[in-house]
């Protein structure tokens, strides 16, 4: 006598399940020309759309990092996937794995591949993953009617708080390929207070992040001073993405005191983020020093990092960034979600993955406000006292403007950018520029 | 202009897709008298079965621990599900959450928490969270009219193997509180391997364990080297449930040799089995001292470790298993599953987790040949070549039969057991018997 139950006639929604198509489409986005660790952010900020359409007309929306190789990876994979059912990750991941890996012994130049920590082969495979996944569990969430959050758990919240994502800026791009933004320049405390106004003014954001690690760090904490004087209570956090020393990071965290909210990657090591936590009893978080499971179980050890800014975008998508941050609340870290130039679809992903976590502690990074452009019907992601909210509408919330997407898709294809490097765009600038780390 | 799409009229679909029951039956199987390092299984094995009904009347099914205090929490979360959407398990772990911590504090005696390792306040939230969430699950995947595992991302295998887990056993119980089991007694080589050929011959197992720990080590060792005499070429395992002190495991290893496919919790601490596994380079596997994250980032330190034997019951449900699986590939552990006494249900949440891990190296454990009863429509779960198979039915792909629940909760009330204390049921047969670790 057998238990296990006949198969049953589920093959017609099966076939419907189907992943029929699957669509890669990079776009440029106009960004302003701001200041960091690096360089300066170069006129267009690439990134690729992900459409994974299914035998019922169902289509999940992913977004993901534009630049080569990562997109030459994504077009590796996409037209494998089809014929896959929607639910089908494993069986993807299996065909990323497989793609990553000769794609990085063959085709791909080795040269192409050593510009960027992001390219560079342990995340080509989490990151492309990331980017299919993400689309998938939207075509899920969709086919089952229910908003993402939902679908994968249950929301504890119906909107999902962000920070304001300050920037040292220059008025205008070099060569000016475009209009001034509506920015100005921001070079000193009195612009920075200006332009965190403004940003508050129009989106409401409750907390303040300034990306710093760009010019001498006492400009830069003079800047956090004056908008401690011109916001009081409000969070604040200061970003110079590993570019001070452990002796600046030291004497910085001095001039600081009590200021921050959490002191981000202010230095390049785990170790160095040991001793500065020892040292200064400050918070400190990052998204660059715990970036993958090694570093997390290194960070454990060392007791370096207490806030670890999450992305599902290199962090292997969006299930793995949410055990992350049940690891986060298993070993006692704080949690929230870092952001890179980014549209919409990366907006409502990363919205609706935070709206499902308790232990959400801290408002989540977004570069959102910088960008004027997007892919979706009807116009860009609102914002509403500093929050986006989480709609009753299956998946992400959102649908893809075919029309705009083509639009952006051209503007990458004229705009002859194919790989982000903010240190040959401040060359444009300064001639002698060199990326070092820490320059301070 | 908002870019949120206005909420579709998905309530019909949502309302089925509601929790409208769900019922916690606690069951007692017949166990025969098997010895272990505590003392002896006791006549009756206890199980709760859980049913999570949903509005459209599709229910999924759950089973874990049936004994106090555990069952105290199941009952006391079951009616607090009652309206919660089918894929809402991150408030059902709210819920959970709660009532452990309000029983813990409150109703349940202190008493009765002390008892064992698995009722400890550790792991009440976990597998009690893990017992609802595989219900759940099974519930979502019989909606959406998929196998569990291909609902969980897709499988890699349609048949999970099995290991023959053979034991050390008496005859029969004492007080015969039933007909003896087709075993008969088991306490030499020669009747062990007996043992193993009865058990191959009916399920068509290819790898043995035998769980030691319960006699003198030299007898245990005896009888591995006779099966390895017995079934060249077929991997052996022995578990003697960290009952040996260190020097007895590496004496052990010497007379061991080669034989092992991996040396299960010779000991019972992480610092030891590193010790242990420097001096003998075996590969060593555990159920018992890495059963949680602690435990796991502590092993990466230590080394101690190499084989992790999941269990979704008290790892926290079958996605924190299929993430502690994915992390053990992160960090070259090799995997496979640990088992209690159980019935079906169990036994195919098992086999639809084990049936997604591409990285399952090694034959999963079930105590399941030593039952002879079970809860299932059509029988119990059949065998073929040691393995069981993921059919194309919906969820965990069996049903439950009412009639025969009815028979084994009756069972369960009729036995006077509700908690499992192995070393008191030795203490009927041999009055001064004390569990302590490490006997020998």
């Amino acid at each position: 006598m057998r238990s296990i139950m006949p198969p049953t006639d589920n093959a017609p929604r099966r076939a419907l399940d189907r992943i029929a198509d699957v669509r890669v489409t990079p776009i440029a986005l106009k960004d302003p020309p701001l200041l960091n660790a690096s360089g300066i952010h170069e006129p267009y900020t690439l990134r690729a759309i992900i459409e994974v359409e299914l035998a019922s007309g169902v289509t999940g929306l992913g977004e993901t990092y534009g630049d080569m190789p990562g997109l030459l990876h994504l077009q590796a994979v996409a037209p494998l996937l089809r014929g896959l059912h929607v639910m089908d990750v494993h069986p993807m991941g299996r065909i990323v794995n497989s793609v990553v890996t000769q794609q990085q012994m063959a085709s791909v130049p080795s040269t192409v591949l050593d510009v960027a920590t992001g390219s560079l082969p342990g995340k080509m495979s989490a990151k492309t993953y990331a980017a299919f996944e993400t689309a998938m569990l939207d075509a899920q969430a969709r086919s089952a009617q229910l908003p993402l959050a939902d679908y994968l758990g249950g929301r504890v919240r119906d909107r999902v708080p962000y920070s304001a994502y300050l920037f040292f800026k220059y008025a205008q791009h070099i060569d000016a390929p475009y209009l001034p933004d509506q920015w100005g320049e921001a070079l000193d405390p009195a612009s920075i207070v200006a332009q965190a106004r403004k940003m508050i003014d129009e989106y409401g954001f409750k907390s303040i992040k300034l990306k710093a690690g760009a010019l001498d760090p006492d400009i830069e904490v003079d800047s956090l001073l004056a908008l401690k004087e011109a916001f009081p209570g409000v969070p604040l956090r200061i970003d110079p993405n590993a570019n001070w020393s452990l002796a600046t990071a030291q004497r910085i965290a001095k001039r600081l005191g009590d200021c921050l909210e959490y002191y981000e990657d202010p230095v390049g090591t785990l170790e160095e983020a040991a001793e500065l936590h020892k040292s200064t009893d400050l918070l400190l978080a990052t998204n660059m020093v715990v970036t993958n499971w090694r570093e997390f179980a290194k960070n454990l050890n060392l007791g370096s990092i207490q806030v670890i800014l999450a992305d599902h975008h290199f962090w292997g998508g969006v299930r793995a960034t949410e055990h992350l941050l049940s690891m986060c609340d298993t070993f006692g870290l704080g949690l929230s979600m870092h952001s890179n130039s980014h549209a919409g679809i990366s907006l409502m992903t990363m919205t609706h993955l935070s709206g499902i976590l308790p232990n959400l502690k801290y408002a989540c990074d977004t570069h959102y406000p910088w960008q004027c452009e997007d892919v979706l019907e009807g116009g860009r992601v609102p914002f509403v006292d500093g929050c986006v909210e989480i709609s009753d509408a299956p998946g992400i919330g959102v649908e893809l403007d075919r029309e705009k997407l083509a639009q952006l898709h051209q503007q990458y294809l004229d705009c002859g950018y194919t790989r982000r490097d903010d240190e040959a765009q401040m060359r444009k600038y300064v001639p002698s520029h060199k990326k070092f780390k820490p320059r301070y």
